[in-house]
């Protein structure tokens, strides 16, 4: 809703756009389709139409409907990565606990944005798939910062149970943040928790030295 | 490789099979090539000239590509839910590692077919990804049933947990026993000590009675 909003259709059609603002118009409108509809269902020729471009321009602009698509998902992944950038100026527990809460907060004020970054991707071509894909290698590294940070050791053990903890979370947030009425707080205690929970049992030490006793 | 070569293809294309052989005939060529190819890259064509049937005669068969990519997934699934089926003789806790024991035996072995059902059944429709997300909710079950078995409550956040954890186990079987040399023991006891750290901080009381101090 939000972003179709800022382009108002009839205006859109009247309106002489740069192709860089028509571009943008069309990823906008895209991307907020994203959040009523898989990306295996978006359709192209309405998305078009209500940019008030023939279907050949749209293709013109991305070279083919998998490159149009790649841009919404890449949009819309950016937007994700932006709204939950840790504030690197918090204590590395603060930053975990802040991060987690605006991410719970993205996926319950944008569940159908979040439910088709997640879910959807592996409905689309490669280039699509990756697009994800390195949002999670991101976010894996952000985890990993946090040990790093205080200078503790991460084993490849200790780094494939992070990636894992990552899988956790997307899936909690789907059944908790998406599926239930968890209030937010306890969904990220629960995020939490299992981080903690994971690391003491996979590298006590590692656990000790991140999270204290 | 295992279930192509028993439908030796000239012989298949000289034998007389009862429409129920041709059948499951068809299906197992599909699953052997599920090992090879995500589900997404399944040549019908092919399937159908391996078995030295018309591609008309397998849309006869199973109504629609759809149709019998389902059935594929399905056999490729139970599979997979039959190899690492639970021993209810065991007590909880030796259980659970066989169970997982068996899981990443299974993966080491059928590494392409593991893959192409945790990751490939989104290119398909609703009904292929229902498929296996049947196998996710009888394997939440089979956790679920640890401690249930032994009178332990399982609160909805802990059941939230207890699939999430189900998510965790593929992701890190996708990267550890996939995409790693980490001997199947290590990863094993990795797997159970996430179960057990993630119970331990999520419902301390449930984790202390069903893994003891």
């Amino acid at each position: 809703m939000s972003a179709a909003s800022l382009v108002d259709p009839p205006a859109a059609r009247r309106a002489r756009l740069s192709p860089d603002e028509r571009r943008a118009q069309l990823i906008a409108l895209g991307v907020a389709a994203l959040a009523e509809h898989p990306l295996g269902e978006l359709d192209i020729e309405q998305l078009a139409a209500q940019a008030g471009v023939s279907r050949a321009l749209l293709f013109h602009y991305f070279g083919s409907k998998q490159g149009y698509l790649r841009e919404i998902v890449k949009t819309a992944r950016d937007s994700m990565l932006l709204g939950t950038e840790p504030r690197a100026e918090l204590e590395p527990l603060d930053r975990l606990r802040d991060t987690l809460e605006r991410t719970v907060a993205f996926v319950r004020g944008h569940g159908g944005t979040f439910h088709s970054l997640v879910r959807g991707p592996a409905s689309g071509s490669p280039e699509i798939r990756a697009v994800v894909e390195q949002a999670r290698v991101l976010q894996t590294e952000r985890v990993v910062a946090l040990f790093v940070e205080r200078d503790i050791p991460v084993s490849p053990r200790l780094r494939i149970a992070l990636r894992a903890w990552l899988a956790f979370v997307e899936q909690a947030l789907v059944d908790a943040a998406l599926g239930s009425e968890l209030p937010s707080t306890e969904i990220v205690t629960l995020l939490e928790d299992a981080l903690r929970g994971i690391t003491e049992r996979v590298e006590p030490e590692a656990a000790r030295e991140l999270f204290g006793r």
